[in-house]
């Protein structure tokens, strides 16, 4: 998978993943007013609405961006309904060829890590039989319970070739607090980041590894010194546009070869007709505004690779 | 609900919770062959088959512990079947007055922390209405993204008086790789307890904070140490039993008070009728087994206690 989605980035010129974090308030009313229509204000009738809006976008960018990232988080909070519209939207990207990174941060041990990177990843055995549970092509992983919470998946990843991203370095403010302490004479981050590359060599692709990094774009220094702590592991970049990462900070998270690394927004195209800057497309041409906003967000990567 | 937990713990002298983490091995053959008679062996058929297993085991249970701990992995793991059997169990619990301690390990920033809050513990916003999602009484909650990632969970667990468990030392083999390493003079772990130990100050209830800890039984020398560190915090054992955990090991967890820590067997209770020792129920009386597992449990730590 990993191969297929540096694929992707080549051919499609874009190291871009679209964020699919529909919260509500950025769902069209029209959308919403037709989902609750027809399911009530209900989690049911949240859960469609959300799932109209992605698929909308999903057609609009799917000729443009090699990968979606839906965020879990946003459908789990509506409940088992919310979870429906999570595989719906998987099943959906699926079916347009785009390579699904699922942002479901998960972490445990032992058979419970094998179980989410089952349901999630893999194939469950159900008797004689064998079931792809939600069927994501990436899984985000948290690095707090040590290999034993990150070995089940690449198990899981090396017979589905499939693949992860660990949290190396969060764009948050205060990611810091734990992640840039110091051990001995360097960081957490550069610790789980050197764990990273050694979990990545079990796990080849052509070029770059089963296991990906996530680092973020609001800490480009870091992103350049990872970079060299791990060559061959894709890094997932969030913090671009709403987080405040911009795109002349990126260049430090690729490789020379101006592969290595995906740049994921998400408000910043999944609600760009919510911006001055596309509000000439109305609520009604959303996913038209999307579309524009993932073409600008190509051109600002392009012109940083170029300074 | 700290309170409600607390009182239950008192009253049904038992800090014991039940984890509810139903692999399909340990569900015994009759229950299975009624689920896929029903539902075939797919995905529906083995969430009817773990949502079975798990209803008798409460009803045989209900009265001697305060609270259960469903692993939410052990149903994600059937896709969105298995997410319905997760939550039918939640309501199910609720039903019998038990506190629930969702055990998810999420964890992750702002808004998105904020859904998983909402959609495991608090309510969601949908027009002018607002809905439970799954409705558990306790989440876990991994604290690698520092603050951002856990004051999300505090705002939620204020307004609903709910609570959460933050990862501090986990009990499997590999926790040490990041959890031990040293920062200054301390460990990893012990600044994370400091950090849950500030963050409880905010939402205390009548004697512990709403924000608990996870600290595994495999290591009762950390446990003693943490103990200090944390004296409001309630402390969610995992690792009695099946992983190695010893009810001798146990009493450096609890408060003089004989209070302050709940300790959780999943395998050791739910599968007790596998053991040796409970054979003689047989698979067809498994949820009595779990009972007898449950007080010889209970007399265990009663023992280590008066040692």
């Amino acid at each position: 998978m990993i191969n297929y989605l540096v694929d992707g980035i080549r051919k499609k010129e874009a190291p871009i993943v679209v964020g699919l974090d529909p919260m509500l308030k950025y769902v069209p009313e029209h959308l919403k007013k037709e989902a609750f229509a027809a399911f009530g204000e209900t989690p049911e009738g949240a859960a469609e609405a959300i799932w109209q809006f992605n698929k909308q976008i999903v057609d609009a960018v799917q000729d443009l961006v090699p990968a979606v990232k839906p965020q879990i988080a946003m459908y789990e909070q509506f409940g088992v309904a919310g979870v429906q519209a999570f595989q719906k939207t998987v099943d959906y990207c699926r079916s347009k060829g785009l390579v699904i990174i699922g942002d479901i941060k998960r972490g445990d041990i032992g058979s419970t890590s094998e179980a989410y990177a089952v349901g999630h990843l893999g194939q469950v055995q159900i008797g004689e039989s064998r079931f792809y549970g939600f069927h994501e092509d990436f899984a985000t992983v948290n690095p707090y319970l040590g290999s034993d919470g990150v070995k089940p998946f690449l198990k899981v990843c090396a017979e589905e070739k499939k693949g992860i991203f660990v949290l190396v370095k969060t764009s948050n403010p205060s990611s810091g607090e734990f992640q840039d302490q110091m051990i001995g004479d360097k960081t957490l981050y550069t610790l789980v980041a050197e764990k990273v590359a050694q979990w990545g060599e079990e796990v080849m692709g052509d070029t770059y590894s089963y296991v990906g990094a996530v680092v973020g774009a609001t800490y480009p220094e870091m992103g350049a010194a990872l970079r060299k702590v791990m060559p061959k592991t894709y890094i997932l970049v969030p913090g671009y546009g709403a987080q405040g990462g911009k795109g002349s900070d990126l260049k430090a998270f690729f490789n020379a070869d101006g592969l290595g690394a995906i740049v994921n927004s998400s408000r910043g195209i999944i609600a760009a007709y919510q911006q001055e800057k596309y509000a000439q497309y109305g609520a009604e041409h959303f996913a038209e505004a999307s579309r524009a906003a993932v073409l600008d967000m190509k051109e600002d990567l392009r012109q940083a690779w170029e300074r």
